[in-house]
């Protein structure tokens, strides 16, 4: 019934039904989510057509889940069994590039490769760099991204001035505008982002860009123990000189690096042998030469602080770690990681984290590998354990001393399915009762991505 | 009935009544808005102080309007005849300053000037700058404010991490946290912040802040067109300098600032006689030779746009320039201005809407003056024109006019009362509806600073 409603709103071109529907419309890339079929999968080309589809979906109170390029770590895109998918593909245009205000406004579906390709051509940059760049913005905006540089850039909410949306009961709305400021009324823009989906549906998102950095100098700080890295990383920020990325990498993790990636970072053997986690530092700026003395201070900073070495890596070989660090995810996956998190503590509370993640992979008889975003206190860690019943009460106590040291269960890929008993345990349950209630406003019948970050009493199942 | 209640709950010396209320609780600095004395002022020390006030208020269904420093310019912080002010005179305490992790937790009355202070102390900066350097935390938060310096840093909501608040039926929650990023559900913080006291009352703040810079350079630059100045703006930030303020001055407000603060800017007679504009730029970092070479390439940028000189300016006359600009609508006020506006608009519509600006102004022989956040598309007008009836319809149709070219009514003032009618005659309806809905999933009884933004349906009046 449903699906004839769609049809005849949108059209039989841009419905999938019945075998047309792929495993791949059913999915995200959270570990252990397993695909779910949903009853019809649209491909809207407007906003016009988004509308009428919520519209009807609110009608008959079928659940809609959004899809952007189901690059998702949390299992926020996968649908209801039963329910619609509101699939993005077709919405994939960078309708403009306005260099004069640096900004730009795209489709949900347009991919982070895809624009950094059209803004190069205009000497313009978007920052925001998560490790996936098949990723949407549309993804993007629902999750609030971040990734490697948001140390210095901030994470993606830092870099939307506006949205298109469509609420759940129909309507098309726009909130901020191609302005870098608003005190006009509740910021609905900033609600949006990072609601997973679960509030509006994101059909236009103006970006704000900004002047792309000529150059770029990267090195690479192996350190005999994590604990030395994890202390520099306050005093690297404190100095002033803004690193664009400031990572940390343990030695397993490094080790995948390189084997993976086939990687020569110029490290030679014994400082190899002794090394126990590294530190990854990129500079970016106009000025070679400002790099180059910025630099000389980063690295006498680190020597003093421990460091057994500093390498400059030639730019080729930055390029390839930092892509091999943005593909640290599929290495743990390869690996046979039984879940992955992105905790984000206080800076100067990873020491703390770290020391609990170590005792408790010791007394639950697991692993725990990682890396992580160190100057936003945001760590990526891989978690091997394939025992659900030893790994759920492990990954309950990390996430409950994360919390404990001021911090949040996830930093950028959200709570979607596979962190909400986690987050539904340890968060204030007058904050979950608020944002019910705020859920409640935007849509009344429970229709959009039920069952995500939390539950809704009363809505569809 | 209420206020006995009140004594209860937090004491006859906590409580101001009768003629211990001042005209000073009543009234923000909004051009034209009148004292309103409310039944009671609770001066709280505690969040637990705000929840008992506020869990009475609700059960007794009577307004709440919070105040700071009251130097608000919407008329937000107005109370209601009958209602209860919260003034967070007490509340004024730097509970913390965290060098490693570069934050501060504090209190909502502790002033811009106090925090600044106590941060210098550290190398620490908190870097939002609005005119007002006497208005408080807690403000600044509600209003989002902005300032000179947001061209470079933002606004108040890029630098609050987290918020303990109080919801109107008493829950005392905290939002964020001691991180730079998070996804973990809605962004609650950030929909707080901006909001006027509507939805919540904020008792304490967690900013981020950064190193103080250690070097400023300031320059004049004189155009013989406000046209010309608004154009070389983009270009100016274009270039990748990142100015840490680049505000356009025109000649009234130029003539005004000379004359009150008595300044020699080194211009020569022959050019101020021809200069019908300025761009004020300066640049800050750690290296005083980078900021002489960078305001090298800006001053040649600015030459080749049609700059009449370019001077750079001693630190004191920086300064005093600066401070004088800031208090800019201390001089408007004291000119006897009738209305004050602070639209924003994309920053290369600056030329189209000063169009209107003048357009209007002669239409309605009336005068507007002005100088603005130009790096922002902000730009700050004053209004002269003492019939309201002349008045009211001029000001719809340049707010209309900033609607039109993608902007909004207010870049960092907020709506208040001041702004409503032309807030809700331009904004779209739907919004409208949504932000009620959001304001009754904070505050089911409407008691929250009822009337601002937005009229509520049912609510207090």
């Amino acid at each position: 019934m449903i699906v004839d409603a769609l049809r005849d709103a949108v059209g039989a071109q841009l419905l999938r039904v019945g075998d047309a529907i792929s495993d791949d419309d059913g999915h995200d890339e959270a570990l252990g989510v397993s695909p779910v079929r949903p009853l019809a999968v649209v491909t809207p080309e407007t906003a016009e057509q988004v509308s009428r589809v919520l519209a009807l979906c609110t009608e008959h109170r079928v659940p809609v889940t959004a899809r952007g390029a189901g690059s998702g770590l949390s299992g926020a895109c996968v649908p209801m069994p039963g329910g619609v998918v509101v699939s993005f593909e077709r919405m994939a245009q960078i309708l403009e590039i306005d260099a004069d205000n640096h900004l730009a406004v795209v489709q949900p579906g347009v991919r982070l490769d895809q624009l950094d390709a059209a803004l190069a051509a205009h000497g313009l940059w978007y920052p925001v760099r998560p490790g996936e760049y098949s990723a949407s913005i549309g993804g993007n905006v629902n999750t609030n991204a971040g990734g490697m540089t948001a140390v210095r850039y901030g994470v993606t909410r830092h870099h939307v001035l506006g949205l298109q949306v469509v609420l759940p009961t129909g309507e098309i709305m726009r909130t901020g505008g191609r302005i870098v400021k608003a005190s006009s009324g509740y910021d609905l823009t900033q609600l949006v982002i990072g609601s997973e989906g679960t509030l509006a549906l994101v059909t236009e998102t103006t970006l704000k860009l900004q002047p792309r950095p000529a150059h770029a100098l990267t090195v690479l700080a192996p350190f005999a123990t994590l604990d030395e890295v994890t202390h520099a990383v306050p005093k690297v920020v404190a100095s002033g000189v803004a690193p664009s990325i400031l990572e940390y990498i343990d030695l397993l993790t490094m080790a995948a690096i390189r084997a993976t990636a086939g990687l020569d970072l110029g490290v030679p053997d014994d400082v190899q042998a002794t090394a126990l986690a590294y530190l990854v530092i990129r500079l970016e700026g106009d000025s070679h030469e400002r790099l180059e003395r910025d630099m000389e201070r980063v690295a006498e900073m680190l020597t003093s602080l421990g460091a057994i070495d500093v390498y400059v890596l030639p730019s080729g070989a930055a390029a390839a770690l930092i892509e091999a660090r943005e593909k640290a995810f599929w290495m743990a996956k390869a690996s046979n990681a039984d879940d992955i998190v992105d905790i984000a503590v206080p800076r100067g509370a990873i020491p703390a984290l770290m020391a609990t993640a170590s005792e408790l992979a010791q007394t639950h008889a697991s692993w725990i590998a990682g890396c992580g975003h160190a100057g936003d206190g945001n760590v990526h860690l891989a978690v091997f354990q394939p025992d659900a019943s030893v790994r759920k009460p492990l990954l309950m106590q990390l996430f409950a001393a994360a919390v404990e040291l001021g911090g949040v269960i996830s930093g950028e890929h959200g709570i979607g399915t596979e962190k909400k008993p986690y987050f539904l345990a340890l968060e204030d349950p007058a904050k979950i009762a608020l944002m019910r209630r705020i859920k409640q406003a935007f849509d009344p019948a429970g229709i959009l991505n039920p069952g995500k970050i939390f539950d809704l009493e009363g809505g569809p199942s």
